[in-house]
């Protein structure tokens, strides 16, 4: 349930497998060259055209450089609308008075060690989370679709750091969300 | 067409004019004691639980820290989802070859006035922008349903800097685009 960065270079592929299945995470990559130069959603979403991200798909950065590529995806279904979870989030929405562990503490705690600012982290791409947005525009949350042993592959588009943590919400999982393992392999091309 | 920034103490009300009609624009709003802590549309669709903002939302800051709040809405149809129009999306969606006046160096240029950085505004509130989520996820932008004088208002729900500029996208206005002004009226209650 921590989280763990990366050095990625330029081509590196980045592969994350749901190990039991129905367990989704939150992932960040920032460009090595500018680390304030985070991925954005409305970037990505400019240049898409779509909320739906899937194979093909690419994570633009807020100076509209492209960071990452889907070059493999057995799922389909994530969501890229919302933050990551965090403390002040499970204080809000779900009275929790006590401390929680949560997404944006688990990037930015792992962040940190490349010097990226939490502030960079504005957003998360939320890979196997089930987000719907209803006719009217409301969000609704489904438990994810992925099974055991499915995965995504996303490639470097350039010099990265990458964070990646599994999720603990037990609204963005299916049963025992949060308590599943993910299995994250980094293919270093160089 | 340029931006302009203001410095509003909490209560304060800011009134947007549409005043020939089917012209939007771009908002950025962020804490006055901590001007990294700009507006996100992710804390604002986690807590709203909708990407469709109008009276009664309230637009959150990265620390999810309520920022405005829409007080009055006679227009209905805004955008949240889209990053602010900028000279590189000229290049990559339009093949733009000469610098195109833009919402983000617009909003930068006022903000860079109140010491806040360039790199804090990843997402704009885009007022008056007409965009449908498509079932498919995917994105469609529409002329906007704004008439001549009709307005929204919001309050700031804290001390706030916010930048305000009319979108000079011609996709995003309707005919004759970006050339039409918004009035913006800031009401102190101090």
């Amino acid at each position: 349930m921590s989280g763990r960065a990366w050095r990625l270079s330029a081509r590196s592929l980045l592969k994350i497998t749901d190990v039991d299945g129905s367990q989704s995470g939150d992932l960040f990559a920032v460009a090595a060259d500018d680390l304030t130069d985070g991925q954005s959603n409305g970037r990505t979403f400019d240049y898409g055209g779509t909320v739906g991200l899937t194979t093909g798909s690419i994570l633009y950065s807020r100076r509209s450089r492209p960071l990452m590529k889907i070059i493999e995806d057995e799922v389909g279904r994530h969501d890229f609308l919302y933050a990551p979870c965090s403390q002040e989030m499970y204080e809000i929405q779900y009275g929790a008075a006590t401390p929680q562990p949560n997404c944006y503490d688990n990037l930015t705690g792992a962040l940190a060690a490349f010097a990226v600012s939490a502030a960079t982290v504005t957003i998360a791409f939320n890979f196997f989370m089930n987000t719907e947005v209803g006719p009217d525009g409301k969000l609704r949350i489904h438990p994810p679709v992925s099974h055991a042993g499915q995965s995504m592959t996303l490639r470097a588009e350039r010099d990265l750091v990458v964070a990646v943590t599994a999720c603990p919400a037990g609204t963005c999982n299916g049963d025992g969300g949060g308590a599943r393992p993910l299995d994250v392999e980094v293919i270093h091309t160089e």
